[in-house]
């Protein structure tokens, strides 16, 4: 699924990310905090090499960190088992493995205990439950570099003689964002930090457009990319195939080589690419919608359209509101659509997604109306309307109709996203013809 | 922020999940295979010691093997990098590993072509691309077993002397799914799923209810439980806080411990309890909600609680619609709700919610109405309703009403999540009442 050319990693630091949580194993949550760190890592120019998931056992992490570090990191970055369960362990097994041990930080111990004395009031929970929490929390390996809670476990930043620096990070995402900025500043992590130049990248969208073309203008035109130290990779996300290109800043040639596959890639794919500078299609909308209000009709979406749309701050300037008609009542009463043209041509059909918009647009008083009834199954599916047959359309109050009625490929919650990532794109080219 | 208690892993087979591509080191793709694989792995027993994603190159691939190796796994499941690409290299890698080459299947290489055929005239590409892309997918493993192709690449299974099976598979996740039950299948990976036992396991969910409060009642009853070979795991998800029971089918003493473990929860925090067979809150207010209809008017939540209930096959049975009702003109028009009121009370009050819930109600010829307004945030917050303050209400046509107006903390995003657990929470109060 990937088409990358090995780039020149000269003048760049290398990071592994080991995340840790028995929870992670069952397969029951998945990792948010891999990927956010791994993209702030790379846009400091730092490449990651390795993303490790292991369980709360002492032995698997340690088993990480030695793999991590045989893999020639500068740094290693732990998120996860800080916490006050008598198994979470990354403290005391970093500690071992920087050739330390723990300590009790009695002054880090108050300042937890204040933390925590502040949250249990609100929540009406004390006792020694706490205390003991608190003590473990602020137990830390000697001469580490202690980075204040910002939930109630320290992070940490460590240097390893002849070994990679890690720094330890807390396995709540919300704890781990707000320690992020301390933790590059901590000394031990900012001297790796000043070993790296960052990427340079580009990155392409395209939509609708598949991998095996893509593939084929890298087989034209790769080599000599890769030559000249730029990495390319392709991905398939959805409905959409981001290109994204990156070499080092100041690498000879490297500028040159990352215009001449845009280039190649626009002339061959122009019409399928949406954006040359990684704005998101999301963000594009956003962008494009501002002056307009847009009001949505969604059947089998179900309200997944406008959680979108919503999901963005400031969108309340340009998203007047929505119905999820999911009963044709719905679709009567609240929208206007004639029940004469639901009996006729049925619920799924171009002819009802058109009634559709134009009732969400008049109704909430917007000029942009979208529409998108379909059957996302995995029941309802006809020989003439099988499961995947999606209507969409969107009108404006200047009299524009943009429709089509695909087949969607994938299961009910492929239809469902599928079908919200298709109604973006149809907004968007309404926007911009 | 997971107590796990080590447990007996005698009789169990043990693997490793080597997920590969470059584009999930960037951070800009969020791993859904591993998850997938591991919580299928652990419904057949098998223990998922790690999860590690590596890049598209050829060394980190066989460093992942060969580490994952010397855990001594009996399986490895590998997903990503059959694709079409010339860096594409797992199934050379894997070969290498087990200690063969590549062949070209001709045979393969035909079935792979009539796919891709079908695919191409529907698509409407054709070409040198697609027969290079072929002939590519088509080489095979000496000794491997082949999995027929769910997409274009085919899978493969091959045993390795001294050394664990490896079960190769696609990355893209819907082609992985639809090739597991094969992989299952092949000799090589069938023989080591012989090898094991099966998990007894139990699930609690407890809503609203702090970590170092269970972490108190594992401390005090939870050496006794690992001494039976019980392997208790906590995550906090979101509002929701799971606890998980696990234990091989047969271990003496272990499913008495586990009673014993459970019983102690009840009795501490059963008011807090949702669920105790691991239905999740989704689940048990979907099937709360058979023969009710329910209407929903969302503000801040902008859709996702209907996106939520209408995730579920067979929804349509209860969830009339909604209305997204962003602006305050929706509001009124669409839910009745008077303009004074909101004059009056602010479109963010428990007055307003009132409203929405008996409008959706109403208009939408329900049974059930949910109401959510609130401050997601960043902007619109102020003294008296800061950011994260949200008012919830459900009425029934029978009279009920529930309704509570917390502060939520978190970011827009969590704000607007956690309110759609609240609610959730809320109808499945009002329908067990």
């Amino acid at each position: 699924m990937t088409g990358k050319l090995d780039g020149d990693a000269a003048g760049g630091a290398r990071a592994g990310i080991l995340v840790t949580g028995s929870e992670l194993l069952t397969g029951q949550v998945h990792d948010r905090n891999g990927p956010w760190v791994a993209e702030r890592l790379g846009a400091l120019g730092v490449e990651v090499a390795d993303v490790l998931l292991v369980g709360d056992r002492r032995a698997d992490l340690q088993a990480g960190l030695r793999f991590l570090a045989e893999q020639r990191v500068d740094l290693i970055v732990t998120s996860g088992g800080l916490g006050p369960t008598a198994d979470d362990v990354t403290a005391e097994v970093v500690a071992d493995f920087a050739g330390t041990r723990l300590e009790l930080d009695v002054e880090l111990e108050s300042r937890i205990a204040a933390i925590v004395a502040r949250w249990a009031a609100r929540a009406g929970f004390a006792g020694d439950s706490l205390a003991a929490a608190t003590r473990k929390q602020a137990r830390v390996p000697v001469g580490a570099h202690v980075l204040e809670p910002s939930g109630t476990a320290p992070g940490l930043a460590l240097r390893v003689s002849d070994g990679p620096t890690v720094l330890v990070l807390p396995g709540p995402p919300g704890e781990l964002h707000r320690m992020w900025d301390a933790g590059l500043a901590a000394p031990p992590v900012a001297e790796v930090l000043a070993r790296t130049r960052p990427f340079e990248e580009v990155h392409l969208r395209l939509f609708w457009l598949p991998e095996s073309e893509i593939a084929q203008t890298l087989r034209d035109v790769g080599p000599e990319v890769e030559e000249s130290g730029v990495e390319v990779t392709t991905c398939l996300r959805r409905s959409e195939l981001e290109v994204d290109l990156r070499y080092r800043a100041g690498a000879p040639g490297a500028a040159a080589a990352a215009g001449t596959l845009v280039a190649e890639i626009e002339r061959r794919h122009g019409h399928h690419l949406v954006s040359r500078d990684g704005e998101s299609t999301d963000a594009q909308v956003a962008r494009l919608l501002a002056g307009h209000r847009i009001g949505l009709a969604e059947s089998c979406t179900g309200g997944l359209l406008a959680g979108r749309l919503t999901a963005r701050a400031g969108s309340s300037a340009y998203v007047v509101g929505g119905v999820v008609a999911y009963a044709n009542e719905a679709k009567v009463g609240l929208l206007g659509v004639p029940a004469e043209l639901i009996e006729a041509h049925g619920a799924v059909s171009p002819e009802v997604a058109r009634a559709m918009a134009d009732g969400a647009r008049e109704r909430l008083g917007a000029d942009i109306g979208v529409a998108i009834t379909g059957v996302a199954g995995p029941g309802g599916g006809t020989e003439a309307k099988p499961v995947g047959y999606v209507c969409f359309c969107v009108t404006t109050a200047a009299g524009v109709v943009k429709a089509m009625d695909p087949v969607i490929p994938g299961e009910r919650a492929d239809v469902r996203e599928r079908s919200t990532d298709i109604a973006l794109h149809l907004i968007r080219q309404v926007l911009t013809s």
